[in-house]
């Protein structure tokens, strides 16, 4: 269950035909590809279904979120050795669709770090980089919250600023890998995505746009850009 | 998989050896001594480890929480049909320990209506539960936050404001039922909340308090106060 | 400082001319013009603006927002009786861009009736407007999200869900008033709200896009409706 | 109306006696007593009261909280720009009582410069504190959420923590200055306070235990202090 760059994410977020079984028959096409053609796929699926991807397929599983919580009170919230103990590999935070206090997020880097879970940080503009790089996270995601869901993406609108961010990074943190987001909705994109990052993925294109019969297709054509990356 | 009363709910919450393979002994030994003695017990493990529980046990399982998201866009949330889907029977909303807006609360009893889970509202004061009743829940959980977590109940402090918030759903909804939560924390406690209510519960007590060696011992004692309910 | 209907209500939101002195002329100028035609504007300043608006103007002021505290701890939050001393008549609650826990909106509407605050709670639809209506609000704001902002009105897209709303409220609490809002952008719309509703009023459209200089114009437009609803 | 070290804030937080007319008075007595020993108090009144606090004293005005909104939509949020009319020097941000989230907070920062509001952010940790940096804030409040309301302050539990937090301002944003807070409840506190950090003040203490007869002479103690340090 490794965590290497390059890799592409499939975002399962709250899409149709990706849940329960629908979503472990997702992960097993995209295990399939991933093992032909050599490269990694990073599976995304709801809390209630880690455990069963997990078991069933050898992709490094990003939990969607988490809570900040240590064990004892809190009911509803997700604990990181619970994600842990289920199968996941990292979780995500941060990301406009569920943002967190500043301290919050603060503690769940430290949380992953406690239980062995990598922390993948959604992070919207350079001046939010460098503070949250001071809490040495293991990914950024560089991802502008007005593309989510479109079909324009970073790597068109604006190379440089994705160029001065993982400049950035490098110069600040260098252990920490550089993941591009938002609006990637195209093979073209994913290969320029992979030029200027360390790893893409997709939710509302891979998870909705595609149609269910034609995900192991997608995922081949894109497994194909992984192979050079 | 019923949920009907009398019952009595262990609320796993994020307590200490409650969540993977520790939450599964626990349930089965739940589940070992509900078959036993005839009676019921409802489980509340964390969100990734539904499937698990609802896999190795037949106990009922009322989830710790949801989110009022409809398919798609979301990340981070967790759908009412992933927690149908992974196994479980209803879910517990408004808890003080993760509050939602008004307009979320209905949306989500409605949702588990759509999506056939039993919808279970936390309910603090008798002007609450009078406007939650309009929306139809199958079980309102009448708790003062202020009891969460210690070992006072309210069958103790206030005996004749159960009373009269049973009094309130019997008049205006019939079906509801009345589950009596916070502070339960002995064997008496559950005796004198199944005799004002058609359920109860405990999450400190139970998950916390009772070292995991006398976990089957209580539930034990717990179950011949239930089977003479 | 009535607060009887019928009533429009200019609602300042934090649009720009709106707050510090420019707040207190739009104020001033709704004086004017409701004084000359004999009715009632309604104001909504932002809150630091409040006290300055009341000392001026003889006008009704409903603060956009407070928060459900009782005297003590609390940092950066408003208490109902500062409202109160400043000048506030009532208080808006539920908003769709500021949502409550629905603890804390009933909290909120108990508080106002203590200190002598009007009660103005929005409501999205039929049946969220049951619930409301056990907490015994002074006021109801029907208002649909999704026409925010935009210049389509319900009078004009369903005039019949503010029929069968009206006739909830009067059915279920005769003494609550029903607010009609959410794309009211043009003095006929003001017309056809004020032929289903008690009161009406506008953000968007009365302190945005019209000019700074047709204000006085626009508001004797409206004034004239008002004189004769 | 400077804003310049040493200074003890008032921190008037919700706590009766401090809003309105007694509020106002309040202000009146701290500026006596300022005017008097030559030293500054700051003041922190509720929103609604920051005008009327303003125009009749000279002391500078920390506003206890605002929204990282810009003008336009927004009900019940509180504009920059309204509070930089209304007469605040500055802002508090992040405070336990009211937490952002990240963007929010790094958001808030950037509007205060723009608007010339001195920006004041708590912080709990040094980790977090590495990172808050990062956004150049005027200020920074050092404050242990576990001591609010307490009579137990830092630089009694910990005076390590707090030069060894000051070093990191120093090195990585020296324009920054360091506020120290969290339960000061003496003048020997406001006194040890002061030789480790650049300001103090206090909430609960001052606006709460102290009785309103006893006021005056509790600030003139402290101002005693102010004055020497």
């Amino acid at each position: 269950m490794s965590f290497e760059p390059p890799f592409f994410q499939i975002n399962y977020k709250l899409y149709p035909d990706t849940w329960g079984e629908d979503g472990l028959e997702f992960a097993k096409t995209a295990a399939r590809v991933a093992d032909e053609f050599g490269v990694d796929f990073v599976l995304s699926p709801q809390t209630a279904d880690i455990r069963l991807v997990a078991r069933e397929t050898d992709l490094p599983i990003l939990a969607q979120g988490m809570s900040p919580h240590e064990p004892g009170r809190g009911l509803g919230h997700i604990l990181a050795e619970s994600l842990r103990e289920a199968g996941a590999t990292g979780v995500m935070m941060n990301h406009p669709e569920r943002r967190e206090t500043a301290p919050e997020l603060e503690t769940k880097i430290r949380r992953c770090r406690e239980v062995g879970l990598t922390s993948v940080v959604c992070v919207e503009n350079y001046e939010f980089g460098k503070a949250v790089l001071e809490w040495d996270p293991d990914w950024v995601v560089f991802e502008q919250p007005e593309l989510l869901g479109t079909t324009t993406s970073l790597n068109e609108t604006d190379p440089e600023a994705v160029e001065r961010f993982s400049e950035l990074v490098a110069e600040r943190n260098p252990r920490t890998n550089v993941f591009l987001g938002g609006g990637i909705s195209s093979v073209a994109d994913v290969e320029a995505a992979l030029e200027l990052a360390d790893a893409t993925g997709s939710a509302s294109w891979i998870s909705s746009d595609v149609p269910v019969e034609e995900r192991e297709e997608t995922l081949r054509a894109i497994a194909e850009v992984l192979a050079e990356a």
